[in-house]
């Protein structure tokens, strides 16, 4: 019963997390050239760098969750450490979309093999000595605000979609 | 220990809905009118009917929680069931800060004062027969998806902070 219950709340946060995900995948799909290129609001972040910053903190997920090394160390510079830039090129979409997908599949992978009392477990960016004091630093908990992140950010990059003429 | 587990779910759950939800309180303090009136992009939605719609919605999950009726029921008109409008009246703003305030204090003293067993009973828009097949359909879920959407709008109410000239 209570390992019954504890599956209910996993399903609850990675249900919430694949919902959200999907939704970047499917806007990054139908999102054009153009509108990739165009800031979402007036001398804000563009559709590039936010669909860029978001594989970023995805890719970092997967040491975080021990799922093994980011693959895309590269994108830390421009999406993660640096803010925006003036000029992208629209070669650069292609191959977002591309590495957009390639890290959730690895995501999905590591989702999709991790076990229970694996979510409990700590996540690698946290000490054993505090995680003993908070046991809250779970893996679990880096999927719940990472949920919440990507949401914020989607809020976002939905603004790029039917953009009032 | 499984209760602890569970506690711990709990905990997850509510300390990323406080952190999303004083992000709303602190950013609607510090709007000024000006910005409130701005829409987040050209031809989208007003920082007015952001706000509005997040108090409708954080209205909405007092009953959904059990934790009594609505305060709020005529923001449910043009705030929910309605798109934004043209010309809001600053003197509405004063009002939303107040409303706001006010259904989050509530909403804080149901959190409070819920019980573990609580959060996983069914919150009441799910019937007692799909509730036993779809166990997840609980009040805490309630909480994860909410946080959710405040951040999705969250991301966008930012928008007006620091314009760009």
């Amino acid at each position: 019963m209570d390992t019954s219950k504890t599956d209910i709340f996993i399903k609850m946060a990675i249900d919430s997390w694949n919902t959200q995900n999907s939704r970047l995948s499917k806007l990054a799909e139908t999102l054009t050239d153009e509108e990739m290129l165009n800031q979402i609001a007036p001398g804000k972040n563009t559709g590039v760098y936010l669909i860029g910053h978001l594989i970023a903190v995805n890719d970092g997920m997967l040491p975080l969750l021990g799922f093994g090394e980011k693959m895309f160390p590269e994108m830390e510079e421009p999406f993660l450490k640096n803010p925006d830039k003036i000029g992208w090129q629209k070669e650069i979409i292609g191959e977002l979309k591309e590495k957009l997908q390639a890290v959730n599949n690895k995501l999905s992978q590591g989702i999709a093999a991790i076990t229970t009392q694996g979510w409990l477990q700590r996540h690698t960016a946290v000490s054993e000595t505090d995680f003993a004091k908070e046991p809250h630093r779970n893996k679990l908990n880096i999927i719940i605000n990472r949920t919440n992140h990507m949401s914020y950010h989607l809020g976002q990059i939905a603004l790029l979609k039917t953009r009032a003429q």
